[in-house]
């Protein structure tokens, strides 16, 4: 089930990169796994990796492989590669040194990614047999058959694509992800990749690429699980004919804005496949003394499995949003001054029910697929939004199937 | 539903304290729902309350009340009289001064409790009706009849009774509980009463049961969700003859000890009665490098939705243990020290699966009732342990189910 439509859009060719998918047999024969991307010799990449302490073989290889401007990236779904121990790290290695060898570069100047079960060792000679597949493959144009590939319980692929244009000349941007958080079946990972031929310097990139990852991936939660794999990478080719992007000049907050605005819909795109997922829940927390605290609240809210499972019932439960701001640890709150809104429709005002407030009002709203709940602290000028879903039957159902 | 057995002890009296119920008819008229708890003259009171900022009306009340030598104490069920603005501030004051009025005291020497729906105005009407029936009741052997009458939508009352002697001479600590944190559907509130003839001053009753819900109450969770009406009594009439506790006899401890026994077995009964719960697991984390250090960790497994549903499916699942480990937060980890136990076995042990580890011996241990969980961060000497249950299709259809 996911929550709205979900169409892959068309994605154009962004010069300089190009992509190519084969079938490993890695867990399944019938779609592809694995995922090569190349990017032109002048490229600049920059990535965000997970926070888990316990991050993945591939995870430890990407990061150190940062240092050696990167050139490809290998993607594979169906194993993580996680708690896999030494031999892990080793079958990453020997998964980059086998992409090298294809491709005739550096393995070094490989960064390895995978999805999919932990613990089960990666089951590298497949890998390494589909590799000249996904290399003859490489093209410009694969961008909707590595959006598939990548997928593993995904119900659909995620896709987004944004022109904008620097002093007349067009810039395009793409991005792909898989996954909705760690809240698969085993299966670790959200992993997303965007690329754009603009050309601006490594570090700039992955400025542009953390503060876009902070104002989307890191507002989304279905279950509060971080994953062991997760990762973004954001790729710059360099090839487009508009200027170089510096941090002094006018384009850079144009191009920030739109790498925000493609991380945020892939985001978005995420909790709508969240697993059982039947409500798309977006939390507004204004009038929040700063960011960090309005996130708190929201989090907050995000994660308690009490909102989730009133949602998933279309049960217009105020006392359970309340409850979740109060235990959110911000000091010095006045219920009285709190005002919470499901949509247009104000809910709690003055410490309790809203007077002018009707059941039938909540149920309306309830009924939706997509609801905005906004809860206004009263404390300060602070804005933040956080997206998550609801908690049905289906995601208890398809967390205790069995992993075989 | 409830894990293991759960039968109600003999609770004999404890001198001093007499307990009556009647039935108000506040959303039921089936069973009692008001409880009066009267103490003798020269007792003293100790109480922690929630730290949710939301608190309930009756919670401000009782706090405040705190500082007049509580005598009396009011708890309802059936209704939380929380989120219910100024008028359930004047509810609360209300119930207070009907009882002081029944039993021919002063207002602000009664604690209110209100536990259930959130809301709602609280009827104070019935409740005063009621009031007579409840003082006329009154009796130092009405411990079974009060824990019932507390309960919500708890499936088993709750009691432990002990003894300790002190000099020889006996003082016996009674303590009843009911709800399973806030998970009960728009029930809001864990409450606990506690009850002893030991002679023991109230600045250090109060730190006695400070350590107690620390050690017991705070490490249990069942949605990580803090209910707006928390609240933990110890009262201690001074009716025995063994001698006063003091904070440098040798009996401090051996009292100290018990109070923290009497609140872990209740909040186990909690636990034990989570909504939809069909499994026990108490999650050890050793070798911490503090005691906060090993609670976090313990807790962030203990609200991963993941490893609860895995454990509903009694699937061995480590992956999303070391998961949640891995992302509590915790410098310096290193996967590789960490073992991951369940009950005798282990699991994962140098970063991945233990070598010995059969598929086998971990589904015999998943078949269990109850699981001990034990995660050695090899880091320090830090021993604690949090009690959780599973995340089964019962937990959301319950919080899901329409609150009328």
């Amino acid at each position: 089930m996911a929550v709205g439509q979900n169409e892959f859009p068309n994605m154009p060719e962004v010069p300089g990169i190009t992509l190519g998918t084969a079938c490993a047999g890695i867990k399944q024969t019938v779609k592809d796994d694995v995922v090569l991307i190349a990017m032109d010799g002048q490229s600049t990449c920059a990535a965000v990796f997970t926070r888990n302490s316990f991050c993945a073989a591939p995870v430890h290889v990407a990061k150190a492989n940062m240092a050696y401007q990167p050139r490809w990236l290998l993607i594979n779904s169906g194993n993580a590669n996680a708690g896999t121990g030494k031999q892990g790290m080793a079958d990453a290695l020997k998964s980059c040194a086998d992409v090298a060898e294809v491709v005739g570069g550096q393995a070094n100047q490989v960064l390895p990614f995978s999805t999919g079960v932990i613990g089960q060792p990666l089951p590298v000679a497949k890998i390494t047999a589909a590799l000249p597949a996904a290399f003859i493959q490489l093209n410009a144009a694969n961008w909707d058959k590595a959006a598939r590939a990548i997928m593993t319980t995904d119900t659909f692929p995620k896709g987004v694509s944004k022109f904008i244009t620097l002093d007349g000349q067009p810039i395009t941007i793409n991005g792909i992800a898989k996954g909705a958080g760690m809240i698969q079946p085993d299966m670790a990972t959200m992993l997303a990749f965007i690329a754009t031929d603009a050309k601006i310097a490594q570090p700039l990139l992955q400025s542009c690429l953390a503060v876009a990852v902070e104002r989307s991936f890191n507002r989304i939660t279905v279950d509060g699980d971080t994953s062991t794999n997760d990762a973004c990478v954001l790729m710059a080719s360099g090839r487009t004919s508009a200027p170089e992007i510096t941090a002094s000049s006018e384009h850079y907050q144009v191009f920030s804005d739109a790498i925000v605005i493609v991380c945020k819909q892939l985001a978005e795109a995420i909790i709508r496949d969240g697993e059982g997922a039947t409500k798309l829940m977006r939390i507004v927390v204004a009038q929040a003394q700063s960011d960090e605290e309005a996130v708190r609240v929201g989090k907050t809210i995000a994660h308690s499995p009490l909102v989730k499972t009133a949602f998933f019932a279309s049960d217009p439960n105020w006392g359970r949003i309340l409850a979740a701001v109060g235990r959110a640890g911000i000091e010095n709150m006045v219920l009285e001054d709190v005002q919470l809104f499901l949509d247009d429709v104000c809910i709690v005002r003055n410490g309790g029910c809203a007077d002018d407030y009707t059941e039938a009002a909540g149920q309306r709203v309830m009924k939706r697929e997509e609801i905005t709940i906004t809860v206004k602290l009263g404390q300060g000028q602070a804005v933040q939004e956080v997206l998550t879903c609801d908690f049905s039957y289906d995601y208890v159902r398809i967390n205790a199937e069995y992993r075989t």
